[in-house]
């Protein structure tokens, strides 16, 4: 049971209800949702408000929980309201001489347009509108207000369909010959009222109900009820919203834009959502009610109409916009009515911008000295930010969608189309643009993934191999469409009766998933191009928005973004985007290269040692010159190496033709080939033998990445630059695999210093990414300078999910049931996967307490795991380049919601 | 550093020590080591032991972490030591008018017989030499001492190859013309120690030292050195040792049975340590040191001969034995010798006994009143009762082996070879035993298994599927026999130049590896046949010996012990050795019968729900069956049901034949069948959709095993019985997925008790094995009436290793690299896995005081897991049938050594 009231009457005391709120740690708006709170918060500022009462979420939990019962006593509760209601307006609820109307609005703490429902002019019957006609004179309007309320509560307190009643309507305009509403005679709604009452009884067996409290309350349940709907359901899922907020119910006396021309009904946004500009934005329709306009059976005129017809009305609206915008610190999106040349406004909220408008608003605001600059970080979502560093097609320029996917990783890409990662290499280095196009993408592709523009896969998630490489690498990636028949074999894919031939150019939009045909053209965004130094920064407004943005948003901040990166150029990239070292940089991919999987092919089938170091030692070379470029490129900034993760198996060939090529070049005999792959073959590689259980037991690998490394850097240090390598090993659940490869490490690096004669710091760490290292994270920090949460497999190890098998499986199929909300490869499971690393930081820095800790996962560039990590701690985040300003983002706002 | 002194003369107070050691939780053996605690406890006791001293485990620790360096001031000490030897024996360390002669022996907390090194006659030199002549008389005896002297130290001390002093003697024998040891003369022997250091100083370059200190030192070096060879870190990994103990010291005044025929060595049990039976048992060898005893160069005679020859010093001798079993209260294994008539005892520790002698020894210690029940109870080793219930070979007609793999279940079996399921299934059919042949087993063969005698694969470790099921169903089992190879198309398998065709008899020995060729007789354990009704109970006394310990270690227990049992024989066995209810019962194995798969298989490929309902609804009427005959075996007993677990692709066949032949009885084409296999594979099997995820895709399956389950439990209410059913739920990460598989069996049970007009408990529990679920153990507790831990799969969640994968390939790299002491699929990992059970557990607990919690993988029957879960506060721990004893067992000495 909730120690608040039930119902709150708009008037009621709203600084000391929150401060009774903030002892449990709660808002205003988790008790009465957004739009009460707001209608609340406006009322107490002096802003013309239709007076009414707000029923509170937790009656709606409590609803809930009873199984969709109303708790006892609520009816008197209301009633009472009802009663004071009526002496604030000298109304009457159900009295014909001077009756009080009424509508219920859902409102829960997050706004979710149009997603539950509303009932208006609750309160007729025949007696009050005959009433209301004595009252107002005008028939007309009466009886369209009743047979709206008869529709709405029809539909949506008693679920006969919506179209039903209004096919009344209809019938009636085609008897009168009339097309528009507003020209539908008196006698005629009158008519339509009492063909609706049919239509109600006819579907329900009852009379519609003349009782006015029961109309209330039954208007109260329906909106309790549509918590839980369909619609409702899914829009939480989407916008990860947790199913347990419960919505509070708005009870408020009607106004009326319907009852002629001096009334009239609008929305607006105080400014431009789409750019930003401080211009009012919205539109406004004469003589109508609200639902008019989001309907749209008639079309609004641009609210500027309104300056002209209703000059001081407009006035009075634009001052109180711009009260709002004060008040709120935000633009704002407003709903209001004019009844009788009387500005009434109906609800506020915090408008939703685009990010090219988020950054100017926040930017302008901040200008305005309405806001200050951590305020302006809090009113830019980070997710947002995406928009503006990809590559984008010109919107002018789009053709409509083919086919639509999975919107993997953000970016426009045209290219040709091509079906394997060869000729995605070979296509490259002749100069073309392609599209690699694949089932799913493996590691076999990255060499063909990297040549590509962009990735479209018929199969696989958001977090499938060509989605998770697609976004690490910042290319457009659309997987899981469905839609496209891939046929290799032929050399084409289809949709539907639609072939498209390899070579043939297509289009992918990351962002939205869209596959179009054609070579649609593309370019860098404008930052991203500011940043390449293509464009000036002085001549790119929205880059100086953005970079002022990032420079408050690092002002705040206390924890580190750093950057995943493979190559020199991401490096730099990421750099320039604000990254401070590198949290992860993958080994693997490394080996892709054309004259290079060979000679690692040559190391996993040596039959002993020696073999085994001389293609080690080939390889070596190839190593120091990656880490050179990377280490340089980050002169004076961390750089964390991971050793050799995957399986060796991966980099084997699976084929027979393959296996056969391969025994070719190396003097094997294509059985040999086959045997080995076999003894390989794991049957879940991702628990196999891989990680630092390859460092255990087959040393040269290790040793020759470590010794790659330390003869990278001395050759820096020569030659005047300061590298910084930390060297990570992998997938550690026990402290004597750690120690063993950490012995390498130690032993290694002192050779090759002492061969050069050089000395320089360096660390060594362990990526935590499996639960037993987060239980034994003591005894393993006292050997390690740092930790780097893996949340990718923590996830997957965590919850026993392999990430590969379940995201198409069962993961949707669990948000829509409510069991999660949203992926936990998307963001980070708090409760469970947030435990271990919370526990793994704690004991770690008990053991060690300059032990630095980061999360080198997926989840490091998503802003609600950033805000954990803040929370939890860590000393930075890593993610990929173009998420690196999301992160310093969205630790600014973790730092100003809880400071360290 | 070490609070205690780094050096104790057997003389020490040994229950002040004690005492002190106490208060650090550690025991006398844990610093004097076990050898050296009994010393002392002997000296104290009166028993004529060679003086001496210990030098502390603390000290070998002091000395591994300074990297094999002495600690600084310990030859001081020593020397102290040395000098109050010197004191209390009236002999002078390295005078020659009145030598004292030293040993050192190494002694760790555990006995690690031969692993470790020792040296003799320290204290000799030229010098020392010729004054023992003269005070001695005897040069043969002097000369054969100091050439030992010299081999010990150059082998042991320095490294030089034994057998290059060895030969020494040799030569002069051959010189001498003598073929014993004894009857080479004293000349002879001298010049032995001439040729001796000069094979000294050709390989070390130095002369033998001559300084007495400088040789004791060394000595001391050497046995600290040894902790850390290969024999024995090999043999504590393999008993599952601790690394960390280290070694005492053990210098003691040197007595030699050597001197002539009134001197004397032996070896001695106090009881018969293979039958247990109250004789001495032992050898004696006259005018020998110990060490000939134990190289067996000399044939020793009977203990008995001593008796005759010096009754005198025999009786003194048993005498003492039997104080000693007074004292230690156990069985004793000594070592002593006679000097000159003069008996000194060397050594005693308790003895290595077999199954049947420690359960005779136990019960008739209890008879003798030397021990009590308990005592009894933590003399007898869990794991040794497995030799005392599997089936059995007659030791003297069984063959020698052709081939040998791991022994993975205990057990004797013989039958004829079959290379397929099916095909042993219809041998089985045909009334034949059978021993099935598989290069690896899969749930597919579960049937085969069943139908088999025993199992052999060519691959595979002690925890591979075979093994697994294997010991699951009691099945002997040999598993990774690398020697065969199967060529199943020629349907043989060869071992070398041996062929083995289907059809001819094998027979397999699951407790050792071997493997033989024809019917070799195997039969049930007496154990086992009194239980069966067999063998009468009052003509068995090994049976009642067995049940005494039995009914002793119940009594004493306060964990309880379930069975995981698949089938009502199962069941019943279980019962009979002490299950007290079941812990798990596996579901999958149930759809694998001949009429049942293809229900099964209709079920999953089914296109619709309601084709999907119709193949549930036949396998329901088989699945009550089942339930029904393991309920009523179980009647008045709890028994959990898993519901179904693997993933639905485990069910469907592989191969196209299979595949088409499944479409043929299908009316589905063989391509749709393939498409269905297809779209159900998965990279990563272990973590993918199985378990609860099932349960919430595909509610139908679990809907018809639940009402299988509660229908089966109603039959047997009206019937009388009284089962008690608790349904459990695998796999659970996410509260949801509980919560929903909860509701379905409370819906179920409702309706089908409803339509039973019947009542009555029940629980639903779940599985707790991924880590996950112990992060959030509370919230999944308070919907939760138990808990059971799967540590199976939580071992390979936490760890992130697939069983299969790793056991085979890292897994014994890591043993022998330290890495880890023991497969954690063996005992459990206490410091990783063990901590997420005891978080599971106590989470649990909080947030359902009532949760029952136990345990069902495999380390429920493995006494260390199982004391493990004791300490942990579990309920129960549950295993499979003839591991039931075992747990039952380990929970007594569990609660013996850390009362609840």
């Amino acid at each position: 049971m909730s120690k608040f009231d039930r119902v709150y009457p708009f008037t009621c005391d709203t600084e000391a209800l929150a401060a009774q709120l903030k002892e449990e740690g709660r808002e205003l708006k988790d008790l009465l949702g957004g739009k009460g709170a707001n209608l609340c918060l406006m009322t107490t500022g002096g802003i013309p408000v239709p007076s009414g009462f707000t029923v509170t979420t937790d009656v709606c939990n409590e609803f809930v929980q009873l199984g969709h019962q109303m708790p006892e006593g609520l009816e008197d509760d209301v009633a009472a309201a009802v009663k004071r209601l009526e002496q604030q307006t000298a109304k009457s609820f159900g009295d014909p001489s001077n009756p009080l109307l009424l509508s219920v609005r859902s409102g829960s703490k997050f706004s979710m347009p149009g997603m539950m429902d509303t009932v208006l002019n609750l309160g007729m019957n025949d007696d009050v509108a005959a009433g209301m006609v004595r009252l107002f004179g005008d028939e007309r309007f009466v009886y369209d207000a009743y047979r709206r309320l008869i529709m709405m509560f029809g539909d949506v307190v008693m679920g006969v369909e919506r179209h039903l009643f209004e096919e009344c309507l209809s019938k009636v305009k085609a008897e009168e010959g009339v097309t528009q509403d507003v020209d539908v005679s008196a006698a005629g709604l009158k008519k339509v009222v009492e063909m609706e009452k049919q239509v109600y009884k006819e579907h329900l067996g009852d009379d519609f109900p003349t009782d006015p409290m029961a109309q209330l309350m039954a208007g109260v349940r329906a909106v309790f009820n549509s918590w839980d709907n369909p619609r409702a359901t899914s829009y939480r899922n989407i916008n990860k919203i947790s199913h347990n907020l419960g919505t509070a119910v708005n009870c408020q006396m009607m106004v009326f834009g319907n009852m002629g021309d001096d009334c009239g009904t609008g929305v607006a946004f105080t400014r431009d959502p789409a750019t930003g500009e401080k211009v009012m934005y919205g539109e406004y329709l004469t003589n109508a009610q609200g639902e008019d306009v989001v309907a749209g059976t008639r079309t609004p005129m641009p609210i500027s109409e309104l300056e002209q017809r209703m000059p001081e009305v407009y006035k009075q609206f634009a001052d109180i916009c711009e009260n709002l915008e004060h008040f709120y610190r935000n633009m704002q999106d407003v709903e209001f009515t004019v009844e009788r040349g009387v500005l009434w406004m109906l609800q506020t909220r915090d408008g939703k911008r685009t990010a090219a408008a988020a950054i100017k608003i926040a930017n302008d605001l901040v200008e305005e000295g309405l806001i200050d600059r951590k305020r302006a970080l809090t009113i830019v979502e980070p997710d947002q930010l995406d928009q503006l560093l990809h590559p984008q097609f010109d919107a002018s320029k789009k053709p409509s969608a083919v086919a639509t996917g999975v919107a993997a990783s953000p970016g426009a890409a045209a290219g040709k189309v091509v079906f394997t990662a060869d000729h995605a290499v070979e296509a490259a280095k002749a100069g073309e643009r392609v599209i690699l196009v694949r089932h799913e993408t493996s590691p076999e592709d990255i060499a063909g993934m990297h040549a590509a523009q962009g990735i479209l896969t018929a199969f696989g998630g958001k977090t499938s191999h060509a989605a998770v490489v697609g976004r690490q690498m910042g290319k457009p990636c659309v997987v899981g469409c469905g839609a496209i028949e891939i046929n290799e074999a032929a050399g084409q894919f289809s949709i539907g009766q639609t072939v498209v031939k390899e070579g043939d150019f297509i289009s992918i939009d990351g962002a939205t998933g869209e596959v179009m045909l054609g070579d649609v053209e593309t370019g860098d965004s404008e930052i991203i191009a500011v940043l390449k130094g293509n464009v000036k920064a002085e001549d790119s407004i929205i880059y100086q928005q953005f970079a002022n943005i990032m420079a408050w948003a690092d002002d705040v901040r206390t924890m580190g973004v750093r950057t995943n990166s493979d190559t020199p150029e991401d490096s730099e990239l990421a750099v320039k985007l604000g990254a401070e070292g590198i949290g992860l940089t993958r080994t693997e991919h490394m080996f892709f290269g054309e004259d290079r999987i060979i000679n690692f092919q040559r190391m996993i089938i040596s039959d002993n040692d020696e073999e085994m170091q001389k293609a080690a030692d080939v390889l070596e070379t190839y190593q120091k010159d990656d880490f050179y470029g990377i280490l340089k490129a980050m002169d004076g900034k961390p750089v964390i190496i991971r050793l050799l993760d995957p399986p060796l198996h991966e980099f084997l060939p699976h084929d027979a033709e393959d296996q056969a090529a391969l025994a070719g070049m190396t003097g094997k005999t294509q059985q040999e080939i086959a045997d080995i792959v076999e003894s390989l073959k794991e049957s879940n590689p991702m628990l196999g033998h891989r990680g630092c259980r390859l460092g255990v037991t087959f040393p040269i690998i290790y040793k020759m990445q470590i010794k790659a490394i330390f003869e990278a850097a001395c050759q820096l240090k020569k030659e005047g630059f300061n590298p910084i390598p930390e060297v990570m090993i992998p997938l550690v659940s026990l402290e004597g695999e750690y120690s063993i490869c950490k012995g390498y490490t130690e032993e290694v690096a002192k050779e090759v210093m002492a061969e050069h004669g050089i000395e320089f710091e360096y660390m060594i760490g362990t990526m935590i990414e499996l639960p037993r290292a987060c239980m034994v994270a003591d005894k393993i920090a006292a050997m390690a300078d740092f930790f780097s949460f893996g949340t990718n497999d923590l996830t997957q190890t965590a919850f026993g999910f392999s990430r590969d098998d379940v995201e198409g499986k069962f993961i949707p199929s669990y948000i829509a049931q409510g069991i999660i909300q949203v992926s936990p490869f998307e963001a980070i499971d708090r409760n469970g996967v947030g435990r271990l690393l919370e526990m793994g930081t704690d004991l770690g820095r008990e053991a060690n307490p300059k032990l630095e800790v980061g999360i080198c996962g997926e989840h490091g560039g998503e802003p609600t795991s950033v805000e954990f990590c803040h929370n939890a701690g860590l000393n930075y985040v890593s993610c990929s380049p173009l998420r690196v300003p999301i992160a310093r983002l969205a630790a600014a706002r973790a730092e100003i919601k809880n400071p360290r």
